[in-house]
């Protein structure tokens, strides 16, 4: 294994365990990243919740979600997720599905999620909505099967979340941390929506005002300052992976 | 006492402090296993706060709910909730009540909870109420006679859960650990719903998507994983019981 | 100073402690004691932020809130809430004063609390709402004349607690444990009676269940299961004062 | 450098973290303070998470916002906000600008912030608004021209706290443990004034309560129990500055 590879496998055990340490996931969730050196592979967890996953616990998949080794422990079932939004999006480095209180509201109700604060614009414009039932009916909602997966990321298209009924989010980054960033603060961009519908009324930002803060917002000078804050704070809870 | 016993006595006191540890209970609540060797008996603590329960605290009552031993200690006034459902349920391997803050506001209000993401749906179809005052009018509300633990069992039913007004909800499950997993996520669900209603409005799983998702959430793949995530936060807080 | 003194102020130290660890108190709020072996005097901390407060803070007054010897540090302005309702209520043995999160709803939108559930049943039947300009007009809201505080105390009457208005709530007890259960769970009480009424409606346990309610739920069983764990909670967390 | 500068740069570094520790910052926001010796300057720390700022992360600007020194770090964009605050307002001796979740309901709903109990009149009687598009039109909301810095000055006015638009606020203080103060007890007005308005309704202060209130809450005695609570909490977590 290359140093690179070696290097992003820690950073990925690190993003499981900040995620999880955010609030964005619990017990269940995955986050995977593009294999840095064959852009047909991707890097996941085995099946763990996200706060205990170690560099160990990291293995190779191809974009058909087929472990490339043959482990013997247990795989997270909805794999396809990541391999086939890899597949449609060769601009997409990083996926994360979770099921975020923050969110859930929104996936039950059926509500459209809206970019409200400037750094909550890293969703972009639009976070459209993926109906499980639309194409396969009543399921047990885990994207499974390499169609459902398909579907998902169809409806993904260019933008950077899709919400899904009764079952949470997905959300892709251009890189490992962009992706870490963006899944937070959609999570607080949610809550502070939801806040506001409380207390009176939502009002989003324009679509000129989303695109221009998206961008400041995912600069390398906003997303490394959270980092930071992130692994400082992952510290002081005694959480980190092991190197 | 056999190994198997005494093996499952460290895990009730062990679900009792990841049930306090992940706020289903406070300073009351009580979580009981039906005897591995006798299903005539079961196995619950002294009254003590379940997040302090240790495995010497844990004690064996016959489904009447009596001591088998002649302890000094105070018992939970609410034993018969635990034998009155192990004798009308045999399936039932574990029992858990508790007033987490998730489901009083449904007590309180007369509010049905419902399924509204895949993990909840293992709460069953439908979650009966049973209300104190129905058959024995104004009481203190506590469960302490054997024939309010009969009715309490005779409003649960099949199900899996079951509301009580004014006071808190019983959980069953045909494991401890199947129990404290859904005892969880039926909070869960709880909040989620809550949350919908205040943003928007609340949409329901199809039966045909609760069943199907009850039992993938259910399999130990899904109950195995969540319990190492509860362990190691409770250890984390420096909360795990002596061996 | 007799043991029994010496072993009060330390047990008022920790129940200090405990209410801000419970979240009844953050920087201000105050809990005092009657003296144990003079009635016209009571125990309560100097100036400080109740989750530091150590036994060499306590200090003695009178009942007309004038400190017994001369101390140089600061006093909490508001003693007269003391002071005025040990004069008023022999029955009391012990009072606080708190703008707890769960409360200042209630004093801000002048709602009733009510009892939505057996432990907080403890609040009694009525909870009177005291409005500092009924008697005095505009003033900073503090209560630190000895009218004040007898105004407050002649609202309370023979009730558990008062709300006052933009300001917070003052509870009473016939001993300090009992205090310190009734001040924890009525702010309970407050959250889940908001969240039911947010959720659909609240409905109120019967006069007849909140007083058989309140009496099992102020017994000493219930009492000390809870006080053993706000201790090892407080333990934990690294707060007990120093012996 | 003088040892009052010293130690106020030790004391900036506090109320960083202090901000970050109570809920008013996150991965951003950022407190300054202006210098004790020479009113045409003020300290603000390099660009960083506020949780982590230590001494030697702080620098000092002119009332233009330049580096006095050249620093070869990352600065805040958004640094401006000091410099014009620090310019029309000789009062004004610290400045703190926030994105705390308690207020952004507010920013993002448009609902105007009023004093709902006698901590929270620390921030006056009025809270002005800013949006960014009255004079700026669609921009990335973050305040980095100077013209941008002055026009929110403008709006602030003679108040202590200002409201802005999707973005967060900005408060300010005659002391920087004043503004810490008010910084984090505006937030609890936010909170209570928010459920205060889905409990029932809102009723603030009257405006001479409001003054009265606000004056005995920016006493020293209030501030300084307030300071030593919030240092000990900032203790325990294991996140003082080094000295």
């Amino acid at each position: 294994m290359s140093e690179t590879v070696a290097e992003l496998r820690y950073e990925l055990a690190l993003a499981n365990r900040i995620l999880a340490h955010e609030n964005v996931f619990d017990a269940f969730g995955h986050v995977s990243v593009r294999h840095p050196e064959d852009p047909n592979r991707y890097l996941l967890s085995r099946s763990r919740a996200p706060e205990l996953v170690e560099t160990g616990d990291i293995l190779e998949f191809t974009l058909d979600s087929k472990p490339v080794d043959h482990p013997t422990v247990q795989l997270y079932a909805e794999r396809v997720i990541h391999g086939e939004i890899f597949k449609a999006r060769p601009d997409v480095m990083a996926v994360c599905h979770h099921h975020a209180p923050a969110i859930m509201p929104f996936c039950i109700a059926g509500e459209e999620i809206v970019p409200v604060f400037h750094i909550g614009a890293t969703m972009g414009t639009q976070v459209p909505f993926w109906d499980s039932r639309d194409e396969f009916g009543d399921t047990n909602l885990l994207v499974v099967k390499p169609e459902e997966g398909a579907s998902l990321a169809r409806t993904l298209a260019g933008n950077s979340m899709v919400l899904m009924r009764h079952h949470g989010a997905t959300v892709v980054g251009a890189t490992l941390r962009q992706l870490v960033f963006r899944s937070i603060y959609t999570c607080r961009n949610a809550e502070f929506q939801m806040a506001a519908k409380m207390l009176k009324t939502v009002s989003r930002l324009t679509p000129g005002e989303t695109e221009m803060a998206a961008a400041v917002n995912l600069a390398p000078n906003a997303s490394s300052r959270a980092w930071e804050y992130w692994v400082v704070r992952l510290e002081k809870s005694g959480g980190m992976p092991p190197r």
